[in-house]
């Protein structure tokens, strides 16, 4: 069942340690099916060592139960499931702990769009949740993080900012594959870095010109693109 | 005598380059036998590029005494029996002297629980020792550090915090086994990373919320844990 | 045509990659034959890891248009082409949004002279660009990119400072080759880190006196010279 | 001649390369066979990448002149000669522009001792040199640089902290042989980034109480030494 689909999510959570983007077990990478509305998704607390495609745990986008495969999904299994409700155009997630999103994450901030590195990915700020309530944690925790995430966008934003930072937590990326939703991964890290840099340089640095954001967004995505080879 | 044990000691030794918690010398990991009452320890000063299981340095608990072994046992011997004698639920130890980790001892600060990242291994901020009198540095210094560590816990908090800062010094880490403990002077190095960018961010930033860093310290750890394969 | 050119470049846009100087596909490298008049430059958005000389794509210096290649050349050929147009002395030219160089471009700050291994390669500060107009970037963006930068220059100039930041973008470095320019691109990312570094540990750190600036620049630049094997 | 030191003070010099403290071809690296008077050092401004033993270059300790060797040694020989006739004790000296130590020179700030891992090579901060004067840099400017660092020294302290840095320059690192001098300038990069980190945690960081101090000496060096397996 959906063999190739485990393989490339099996490859996705690879990526996510070879790019430097997990230590330990954290991180998770999840690939959907849009047609069957089945879920691939990295087994929970697995050592990423020993990570093969048959482990990978099919789980159910409508009732969340695990379809096939014998380990437990990962613990954020549910906030998958909300994350592919709501933004139907997103065919991958990923969830890292990396180093410098996960501080801008922390410190509940949102990364503002300082250059024109940031705006080939983002139109403006990247988000960040608000704090979860009690009630929140305490019950369905998982599911409500899908449910904080969704509340900071209308359905036009998920690919204004594929990635965003859950608050005293650490980041999420999507894409319209699982392979791109690593790459974003990898580019929110760059970005929250870079940030991070340049305000150890000037503390009172301001978001870059609307007009720059613009031409720089709009190069790349939208109808008039005309960045790399699409026309 | 113990060659199981002085192998994967002597492993534990080398992960810890391997990992870069360790440049030139520093360092070094044990590992306990607690049903003859002995330790296995890395011999003091030498080249990690040669070292061999065979070169480890037996121990007793209750003497001190090298039981085996051609070579002076780590010159921080003292401590780690003393950690043994009194945390009876560890079977390993390793000491660094990792770049952030570091930093936060020589700054004598404690490292706050800034989000789930920390909350998943220790249940509130890594501890710091007191500085140490004057009498402690030069009579039995090495057993002392062990006891200004063990002055700061009660019998329950090793599993709370598996790891502490010692003030102008570094950082102690343990765990059931050593392979256990190197992994938590990884964790513990990325804890100590991602405070400082968390700070460098926003310097007020504030600790994590408690049902927050109650959620997610029970999620892996106690008997109503239920992340990975353990249930 | 150009068969030698085109190798050239093709390696000196992999060497930014094997230098950790592009993430993703950020980036780009050109060379110049004087003689013929054309540029050679990467192909736009193409991967890294699949890049080929034949892939390489010819541009005419005068008219800007292609004349040899399948795929569309660099977006940022119009910068390249207007940089060539004005510092006649230089063979190549690399663009990167390589860390540290980008987040002192996005704060808009020059790099200060701090200390000798500034000096050994720029004649006071690295320069950085005004802002541009929203006219400036709403047409002819990547034109104008290239005449805010040569604003900045006198015909004297692109010697002294062989790199500098686009506000709000990222570095353009050059050189008489383009491997050359890839060297002058991987030194402006250690003297903007060195920078950085420096400010982080003493807020007030002044340039550096003019004598040791002046010492330095000329010990390895001009027809005093001494440094290497010159003479 | 001097063949075999040719050989270690080659290999001094890739190990630079390789422990990640030069970039470019800043750095260099000599010993010295005290019986003949000879120092052997890199040629000024060769690539790393194809330095052989047979290219070192052979220069009087007592006249400065070059004894053998096609090449024209480093621009920083009459330095490393005034450091050896004023330190007789030591066989070997290296200097970089590593970044974290270069840093600290360029922020014209000693280095406090802030923790063990310092105590344990340095014996109280790491020195920084005064500006030099104009005339000191105009006239004989790489000998000058020598008699700066000499002068923050009385005859006992090169063991005391076997590296300094030049005031806007970078780090001079030495030791009883060039290999030790390398050690020292791996140490001494750590110990600046150390520092750098302490202060980023809590800028109000005060040097370590003296007694753990003179307890990490003097457990490495002195008579009383009782660390590795000297006794």
């Amino acid at each position: 069942m959906l063999e190739q689909l485990k393989h490339i999510v099996c490859k996705a959570n690879l990526d996510l340690v070879s790019k430097g983007l997990v230590v330990q077990t954290f991180g998770n990478a999840s690939g959907i099916d849009r047609e069957s509305g089945l879920m691939v998704i990295k087994p929970s607390g697995v050592d990423y060592s020993c990570l093969r495609p048959e482990e990978m745990v099919v789980v159910s986008l409508e009732t969340g139960e695990t379809v096939e495969g014998d380990l437990n999904p990962s613990s954020d299994t549910p906030t998958h499931l909300v994350l592919y409700k709501a933004f139907d155009s997103i065919g991958g997630i990923v969830h890292t702990h990396s180093l410098y999103a996960t501080a801008w994450a922390q410190a509940q901030c949102e990364i503002p769009a300082f250059g024109t590195t940031h705006a080939d990915y983002c139109y403006g700020s990247i988000p960040c949740t608000r704090p979860m309530t009690v009630e929140e944690i305490r019950t369905n925790y998982e599911a409500n993080t899908g449910y904080v995430i969704v509340e900071r966008y209308d359905s036009a934003r998920p690919q204004e900012s594929p990635f965003v930072l859950v608050a005293s937590h650490g980041p999420f990326a999507w894409g319209s594959t699982v392979a791109d939703a690593v790459n974003n991964a990898e580019v929110l890290e760059y970005l929250a870095r870079l940030a991070s840099e340049t305000l150890h340089i000037f503390r009172g640095t301001k978001p870059m010109q609307v007009p720059l954001l613009d031409k720089h967004f709009f190069r790349k995505h939208g109808r008039e693109a005309y960045y790399g080879q699409q026309r």
